[in-house]
């Protein structure tokens, strides 16, 4: 039987985990011998998912056996993938994000613009008519209502609320109780320090030739973070010296009033946020009302500009 | 509606025309505006199958219009899209080959390592349970059977024998006599230049540094092909200088018995073939038994020992 190990992302968020778990039980029903793993720290709104559908968290990722083959999902960039990883080893994608993949084989490629990977694999679940239990539903559910921040970010398709619907006939959940207990749990910054909140939903990309981190904290409660935004910007200014970044972002998603906090940590990243999104800036932020989304608000836009 | 037009690779082949052509018949159920375009003139083998099903043949694709998108079938990197498209315009990405691709915003890419882009498409419309007329059916076929050489090739899998089979419920074709002249059309030499005979299915790719060209003539009469030897070196000579190629290849592969002669124009083609292949060098050709496939056989194999 085929080995395969599913893994989401670096500094993985809620979709990158459960959509490892929720392909493992796809592909094990295609005849692979699947694994789930993760590739680092959960955030507590994916323990808090865990925990309430009784399931367990997947092991952490390490080095590959020899007939061991890779499935990343929801990511497919090099720079994402987890550190011990040979990109060669790589026979699957399945991924809802910009793609940048090279490989010397035909393999496996299954992306599309969709608001989440769980609905991705939700999509594929149906297409093969394969039965899905309860606690699957409901775990995708929960995948899909994290990425799209209940169907909310711009990101989100005509496609994910029918399948988030579809998804409901066999989950029998109530999502408004549902979402407002994960939204608190990822809010919590129970055992957050500041490091943590830099580092927990965080991605760095190539834009032209330069190289650039995002990161990211969605939440209910924004001035629990905008009171440490002191340490928080010292904490990148330190992240963006280390790894040699040529810039440094951080969002601080308000995800009920559907805005972000643009923090920058210095003159470079504040002439380009300037240029690129035409804020004012206050005190080393810039408010950008309606943002929400990385991938689709932030990153195209920081890359068309560097790109040119 | 969403306007895509659908187009396969340079120097189209028969899966590359066929595909484009059912795959929009799948989108236009989908709900796009969907146009089939081909890149190029098309062979016989593909002259021959639209003429035997009363198909219409694509029209050259042409410059887009502003609302246009296009999807890319059988093929995804830049080097082998029509030449006046710019990579930004592709939204969808259907093909059975390795990737290189690069995109600033999340497109629809769907690739498996299947024997034809046809059988990903029967795939598709299986999938989604979208009813086959019985010439779409045979069309699909005509891809499959084509592009895996009656099955025989390397790149096969059990998935294209299943997808053929099911979709021979529908077409009710008697698989061994259209197989017959198909490939006796594919082999015919009818109005075919030595010019043509490099340049139907040509491909050019980037192996590490280099550029690399790796013409293929697929044919039930090798003969005929061998005789023109002396000519179409030298035609592969001109080529290399006009476009600045690093190395080019041209197999001439026997379809019934399955082997391939790898005509070598030059010193440093001859010095890589038998480092790569370690076959001996006859007349400027290495004789290479099983080998039917430069997906498989041949592509993979100079990429590894050029990336070194």
């Amino acid at each position: 039987m085929k080995k395969v190990i599913i893994v989401g992302h670096k500094n993985p968020d809620t979709d990158s985990i459960i959509s490892a778990i929720a392909a493992q039980e796809l592909f094990s029903n295609l005849g692979f011998e699947a694994q789930a793993r993760r590739a680092g720290e959960v955030n507590n709104e994916t323990k808090f998912i865990l925990k309430k559908l009784d399931i367990v968290m997947p092991d952490l990722v390490t080095a590959l056996q020899e007939d061991e083959t890779v499935m990343l999902v929801d990511h497919n960039e090099e720079s994402q993938v987890f550190d011990q990883l040979d990109y060669n080893k790589v026979s699957h994608i399945i991924d809802h994000h910009k793609l940048a993949v090279k490989t010397e084989v035909p393999i496996f490629c299954r992306v599309e613009s969709i608001g989440s990977t769980s609905s991705l694999i939700a999509k594929m679940f149906f297409e093969r008519g394969i039965e899905l239990s309860q606690k699957t539903a409901q775990l995708l559910m929960s995948g899909i209502l994290s990425d799209t921040l209940n169907l909310t970010s711009p990101t989100t398709t005509v496609e994910d609320k029918e399948l988030l619907e579809k998804l409901n006939e066999i989950a029998e959940l109530n999502i408004d109780v549902f979402v407002t207990e994960m939204f608190e749990a990822k809010s919590s910054l129970d055992g957050i320090s500041v490091e943590d909140i830099i580092r927990i939903d965080y991605k760095s990309f190539e834009m032209g030739e330069y190289n650039v981190g995002v990161g990211t904290w969605e939440t209910t409660m924004p001035e629990s973070v905008s009171t440490k935004k002191a340490e928080i910007i010292q904490a990148l200014i330190r992240e963006k010296e280390a790894v040699k970044l040529d810039y440094v972002f951080f969002m601080v998603v308000d995800i009920l009033k559907q805005n972000c906090q643009l923090y920058l940590v210095g003159e470079k990243e504040q002439e380009l946020a300037v240029k690129v999104f035409a804020g004012k800036i206050n005190d080393d932020e810039m408010f950008l009302p309606g943002v929400v989304s990385r991938k689709k608000q932030i990153v195209p836009q920081l890359t068309e500009m560097l790109s040119k």
